[in-house]
């Protein structure tokens, strides 16, 4: 048997820290708090902070969210020397993240030189996809030399909303097949079969899929060389316009908040209406699209910031899927709050809001870790 | 009344030219030929030979076929001045077509001045399509002024084989809502709803959609700058390695021809293997993707050389497409020769394949246009 602990769980993005401190296994949190628009000669310092302002609580475990973890991380794992030698290798799959995920780690091994850090990664719960999800139609080398083929990420988000939809659902995830939308700033749909991710929208890099806030998503890669000369730019430009102004800023020219588009939509803006059009259809289709991938499902999932909340979108997401046996309950799903169901008694397949919580599997797994450890240590 | 007519079909390649001499309205065929692998300083000699071949037959009107119309045709058109000059502005979205289609155009009228000639464009079929359907996740300005949207190609077969499938299915297109996959060299799955173009997967390129015998189809935008370092060349180089040396070529190392590919697979080739499954693979997903465009269909047909002969793919696209009702006949698909059902009595959704015929809606357009000639100049 092992005593409680104090996990904390650390998410270093590109210019913010989030942070929890859970007891476990109880999962109460202790503490929380959000820094952004960290300077980044100031990282370092914002980190140092979180620690500072934790001093009074034992801290037992540190949970560091890594975003790429390649072909080598199939789950998270103890933070090792060669752990970290690997996630700085595998910096050139996520340059603008691991970097950062990296100095996360490190400054919690000087401040803690003695408690196990555990590195959860985005990318673990999609390893099991099989090559006809993971590869791209390119030259064979191109994956066997230098790892290039599809990884997915918000796998630590998929994992979670699968987990509470077998509950429920009340039945074990092995015998399940879902759909998994994950739609925030940034989207992706899982299919989820039997427990496992089988195929998910997200690339090589979080660019590709489905239309986000600022990023395009799958162009036609014929557009790059136009993009190039309308811009007088480089690959490297055009790629920035991509990521950076394109989806719902892109078309609507007003935000890449869905909140302010629809807003604008509403007052008959055009491009705003085009935006939310394409974003929905694109979201709609790609339902089909695992549909198909998985030979029908037992369960849809709607998850993360628009998901969650955003029930305009979830109601054009899912009219004209009544095909398949999806039937949404447009009254139910007005109203609902947190975790529900929102298709009707009769819909063959279950339709579902679930809030995520990435911090909550992270707090998990490291304490599951520790306690394997514990066990395998004595 | 108007008398008989004997239409020139002429279909220039960027190597290659097809004709076929139609009597129309009849649709007899009274002289074909196919010229390949001609060198581009040899090409007005090429066409020169054909009408040189074919002078003993009176040729009363000719149909050009023309890649690129943009989304100034939405239909065939005569042939003027104003209409040759639009072809031309188009050649900047294909480069290596429009032109040798002009060229075509201007021998034809040198050779008969005094015949009706017909443009008949790959993309008209596709003009119909929505905005949510054509429009990328792009600043909006990319297609305002430069007309970056998805065109589609393949029109002209789409568009014969959903009348096709109206004539064998006994309904009006107009109460239709079929997939059409077209499977050939390229490959291009459209959405046909009512009679009409709603959705099709290849872009404003034709690299765009599904894997091909050599070009990559969609692939994470993010990955073109990698493709860069690794084979040191730049953006038009990287498109061109998704041209001319991905697709089934790419992976496989062995082919860019499916039955090559599917020979050495069956010998136990892994790449082989795995070319034959992500090809088959992403037709089947994109089959997902348009029946959630459609709300389910009537029908899905296949045609174009892989998608007419090869009953495997066919098999293979079809299988997990259950949940639909989609229920294939594998008995019939694998002894089918020509026009034929290929799901069981009970599938809802009726499986057909129709060997396709751009060039008979090419004469029947020109035959058409004609009429309208005759009848409006009399």
């Amino acid at each position: 048997m092992i005593a409680k602990q104090n996990v904390l769980v650390l998410n270093c993005g590109s210019s913010s820290v989030k942070y929890k401190l859970y007891e476990m296994p109880e999962k109460q949190i202790l503490a929380q708090g959000y820094l952004q628009q960290i300077e980044r000669d100031q990282y370092e310092n914002a980190i140092r902070s979180i620690f500072d302002s934790l001093k009074d609580f034992p801290i037992d475990l540190v949970a560091h969210r890594v975003v790429h973890g390649g072909e080598t991380f199939t789950k998270s794992v103890r933070i090792d020397e060669d752990v970290k030698a690997k996630i700085r290798e595998l910096s050139r799959y996520a340059p603008l993240h691991n970097p950062i995920n990296l100095t996360g780690i490190e400054i919690a091994q000087s401040i803690f030189p003695d408690k196990m850090n555990v590195a959860v990664f985005d990318t673990a719960f999609h390893q099991s996809m099989p090559p006809s999800s993971f590869l791209y139609a390119l030259p064979y080398e191109y994956y066997e030399k230098y790892g290039i083929r599809k990884y997915g990420f918000h796998g630590t988000s998929h994992r979670y909303v699968m987990g509470r939809a077998g509950e429920l659902l009340d039945r074990p995830k092995e015998q399940l097949r879902l759909i998994s939308c994950h739609i925030g700033n940034g989207v992706s749909i899982t299919a989820i079969k039997y427990g496992e991710s089988f195929d998910t929208s997200m690339g090589m890099t979080p660019l590709a899929g489905l239309v986000m806030g600022t990023r395009s998503g799958n162009i036609d890669p014929g557009i790059i060389p136009y993009i190039e000369e309308i811009e007088q730019t480089n690959t490297t430009g055009a790629i920035e316009i991509l990521n950076n102004k394109s989806g719902l800023m892109g078309i609507s020219g007003v935000s890449n908040d869905l909140r302010e588009v629809m807003a604008k939509a509403e007052e008959g803006h055009y491009q705003s209406q085009l935006a939310l059009e394409l974003y929905t259809t694109i979201i709609h289709k790609h339902i089909g699209l695992y549909l198909a991938r998985l030979n029908g499902v037992d369960g849809i999932i709607f998850t993360a910031g628009v998901g969650e909340n955003n029930a305009v979108v979830r109601e054009m997401v899912c009219t004209g899927l009544e095909f398949a046996g999806i039937i949404l309950d447009r009254e139910t799903n007005r109203n609902c709050k947190g975790e529900a169901f929102i298709s009707t008694p009769y819909s063959m397949v279950k339709v579902m809001v679930i809030p995520t919580d990435e911090e909550i599997i992270m707090a998990a797994d490291a304490y599951e870790l520790s306690c394997v450890h514990f066990d395998s240590s004595t």
